[in-house]
């Protein structure tokens, strides 16, 4: 009965169960979506719900290209849905049905897979490829719990509203719209996402249950922040970023056709800021690489400079200090102060510190190579000759102590090539490799602010930046400042902006020019870094495909003084 | 009149621009069509075609996502189609219309775009990303030259002849199918290719005219082989296989409604057989990565094993004997005979020749390293470390001659890791990093045979293969006997076969999990490495998408004793 002043006519309680799925890993997924499940239960939950193909984690690529993967996946569902007979649950799988493959969600209840939805609007740009491997659903699904109307969406599915209209024109009323995403993060993200499921919860006038995916898979890390909106599209709750957590509310629809959302736990903290943000996402990104694919132990050189006191920092955060090792590895051109802040870095940090000295190895490779003729010790080719040794160096230890060797280059290098291919590239994971310089400094204030001491030394913050190969280098000799890089690289990196557009937004035409040639003529090089945490909109992965053989040069666009 | 003993009623003279357009070189590309144009206009061509998306190259990846891109692209071919009044081109650009990209042919006539075709269907599997880019069209296009009618399809348009069919519907009468394509290489394709074809042909009972890209673009090969099919379906004529070529036919409609061809040119020979096939592919590959790419000359070293000397032999015949460098770099481990076979190697070809001893390099990082606790020299650090010193010395000459580093490794080794990460995997490009090492044995053959004399040594093909990091060592201590390996390899890499079903096809139960836990456990080691030539269906590059970062074990199909 509907009537009086808005009385609540029922309610569902539901969770979204935001954890760590790991690739690839169907019974440990399936063992934590159990133990998710015994909690729920606790808590009186009638909905259940966990991150988008949540049995096999995200994305699990080509590995949906064989058939025997989709069959296990199946399985794993099967047993979870007779492990877990009371309450609802729903949970994301490749589902295969008759010669197709779709991203779909299991509507588990009874010891049974009830029902699916099929993902309708597979996102296939960025880091996404889901047109490779899905094809679209075209049924909405509608479930009802305790008279409470559920429809079941799949991440995307809720970006494109006049899609959803649409598609759910014939559903009728809609209680409450559940989600559940598998949604990575990058800077400025969650505003978006917010403002999403506000959007969709405004249009349908009802709630919202978005449950994301949490986690470090590659180069993408999953933030969670899985939410409930009400009907007026108020953000009520959100879940931790970068942990797993059971979020759980009630749903209740009132008489007045208002849905009303009530938090069954407090608040959980948010970070207050984005370097706080970036900071979350970078010890997540590095925990969750080294551990997924076995590591316990990280190894790194640090030369005195911020990039290697950044990554070592973050390292200790992600992984403990007992499970870090800085090495430095001085030629004759480092100068005692540097060495004597990678020294103090390590110190602060609880680090282990190792010196080796690579002065007696670069002696006898010039003397191999001075048999050639051409060779000298006076040109790039002697500079990037030291960061090879220090890269063999590390590798060497790598093997020998089975560490995972962090790499240390930031987005501002890596954009333009200044590193050495097979120097200091060489590693297994790039910590800092989407982070630009301007924002490296950033993460050093933060880092040493939120210590309340002092982590990385002050002279490593203030000393002009130096690559220490030749006598009296400076980043400088090579590279405009990196405030103005910073501003060309996201422009013409991640918003693809032409030549044109940045110098008449101001920007110097020559530096703007060179900047961009740079940029184009290294991407063989970053093509041949190993991966690492993805914290902007477009990181030089799968969000950025550029062909290494590539002649292109704009000629409308260009800004040229020629016609 | 359409009478008689099936007179030929009217004709149609159609040329093939089958030519290697770079990526991005707008410029580059409409000036070799012009050169193309002016030839068919020699020829007094009615209809000249030019391969898919001629005026960017194949594929231009994110280029696309360049607004200012698609602006370049058009006022090419705007100036091309002025450049050019006479005749009817058909030449490829990616179409911006209202916000969508299209991946289009534009028809040129009298010196402007008259109208353009909007490819239907987008490949979005194996190395194609076309949904990324690319909207569907959904219109067809017909000509009428000289009362010929000719319907205008690009590359994928004629593989699914049913769904052709039914976009072809309402055209009425066709007399010849147009095919533009930009079909990569891979062992097996052109059969496949010619079925097509056929298959077209007989279908719509037309003759079919399918212009074919050539050239190397990063992994893919285009082998050209352009063809022309009369309406029974048969392969009247077929251009050159991976080079330029102008194929230029009559398509002549009889009164009975068969459609013949005439070529218009003496047939061109094409490779006898699949290694001869390898081998062009190979060489194209390897020359125009170079080339595009801007290095004339190549380094590589040299063991005196098969790998390195068939290597070898394609960067000769790539880019001919005065560019290309070999090194040998011998350490205690390497016998005599390698050494010496190594450089009977370079003799053979006319290469220069360096040799380059790693003893002294190698002791100095060992007593550096030994600082360390638990470092020692038996284990698999220290063979690697001999690798890596090999690989910076290789990169470090890269750098000082201007040369590019090809790597050496093949497919079988790449598969399981048998390499060394930074090692012997440095360099720019790998020449034989597809082709399998029992593939590896019968180009040695071929190149000895082409050559009609010994150019890889004799010793090089019989000696047991060995990484020489050790004593005595031989690949057969960590690996299984060749031919079984890429039994598996292929059957498990290439076919997305179970565990369950090679051992079910009778291969060994045990081998068969070793080398699938090591391939599985290795892509991060593949992922490392630089570009190479793609010849088999699925290679290690955008056609095979696996994480890293995957903890999936088979658990229905692994064959496993347990239930």
């Amino acid at each position: 009965m509907r009537c009086g002043a808005y009385p609540e006519v029922t309610t569902v309680r539901v969770a979204l169960g935001q954890f760590n799925a790991v690739v690839g890993d169907l019974a440990g997924n399936c063992r934590k979506m159990r133990e998710l499940w015994a909690q729920a239960v606790q808590s009186d939950v009638d909905l259940l719900a966990f991150p988008e193909l949540a049995v096999c984690g995200y994305p699990p690529e080509d590995l949906l290209h064989k058939r025997y993967f989709l069959d296990d996946c199946r399985l794993a569902v099967d047993k979870l849905a007779a492990d877990c007979p009371d309450k609802t649950m729903v949970v994301g799988l490749p589902e295969s049905s008759a010669g197709q493959t779709y991203n779909s969600v299991g509507v588990l209840k009874d010891g049974q897979i009830t029902t699916t939805y099929r993902k309708g609007m597979l996102p296939n740009f960025g880091v996404f490829d889901e047109r490779r491997y899905f094809r679209p659903g075209s049924e909405p699904v509608l479930l009802e719990l305790n008279d409470v109307r559920v429809v079941l969406t799949i991440c995307l599915d809720i970006w494109n509203i006049e899609w959803l209209g649409d598609f759910l024109r014939d559903v009728g009323r809609i209680d409450l719209v559940l989600n559940v995403s598998a949604s990575p993060f990058h800077l400025g993200k969650i505003k978006r996402r917010e403002e999403v499921v506000s959007d969709c919860a405004r249009e349908f006038e009802c709630a919202v249950a978005y449950c994301n995916l949490v986690g470090g898979q590659d180069e993408l890390v999953f933030d969670g922040r899985s939410m409930f909106a009400d009907s007026t599209g108020t953000i009520i709750t959100t879940a931790e970023a970068f942990d797993e957590h059971l979020l759980i509310a009630d749903v209740i629809p009132r008489d007045d056709g208002k849905v009303k959302v009530r938090p069954m736990q407090p608040p959980a903290k948010q970070p207050i800021d984005r370097v706080s943000e970036v900071h979350g996402a970078l010890v997540l990104g590095t925990r969750d690489y080294a551990r997924k694919n076995g590591f316990k132990k990280v190894l790194l050189g640090v030369s005195g400079g911020i990039d290697s006191a950044v990554t070592a920092a973050i390292a200790v955060a992600a992984l403990g200090e007992q499970n870090v090792t800085c090495l430095t590895m001085p030629s004759k051109f480092n100068s005692p102060d540097t060495v004597k802040d990678a020294q103090q870095l390590a110190e602060n940090l609880g680090a282990e510190f190792l010196t080796i000295p690579i002065e007696p190895i670069l002696g006898r490779f010039h003397e191999a190579l001075a048999m050639v003729p051409g060779w000298d010790d006076a040109g790039i080719a002697y500079e990037n000759l030291q960061a090879r040794i220090r890269g063999s160096i590390l590798m060497s230890l790598s093997n020998q102590l089975g560490a995972l060797v962090l790499t240390t280059g930031n987005k501002s290098e890596t954009s333009v090539g200044y590193a050495t291919l097979y120097g200091d590239t060489a590693g297994g994971f790039g910590v800092i490799k989407d982070v630009p310089k301007t924002m490296v400094y950033e993460l050093a204030e933060h880092i040493n602010k939120a210590a309340g001491r002092e982590i990385i030394p002050a002279e490593t913050i203030t000393r002009a930046p130096s690559a220490e190969l030749r006598p009296d280098q400076k980043d400088a000799d090579s590279l405009p400042d990196y405030d103005l890089l910073d501003r060309i690289l996201a422009g013409y990196v991640e918003q693809d902006k032409s030549a044109l557009q940045l110098i008449e937004s101001g920007l110097p035409q020559q530096i703007v020019r060179r900047v961009i040639r740079m940029v184009d003529r290294n991407e063989y090089k970053r093509r041949l870094c190993p991966p690492g945490v993805r914290i902007t909109p477009k990181a030089f992965g799968k969000d950025r495909r550029l062909p290494i053989t590539n002649h292109y040069s704009p000629t409308t666009h260009l800004g040229d003084d020629s016609p």
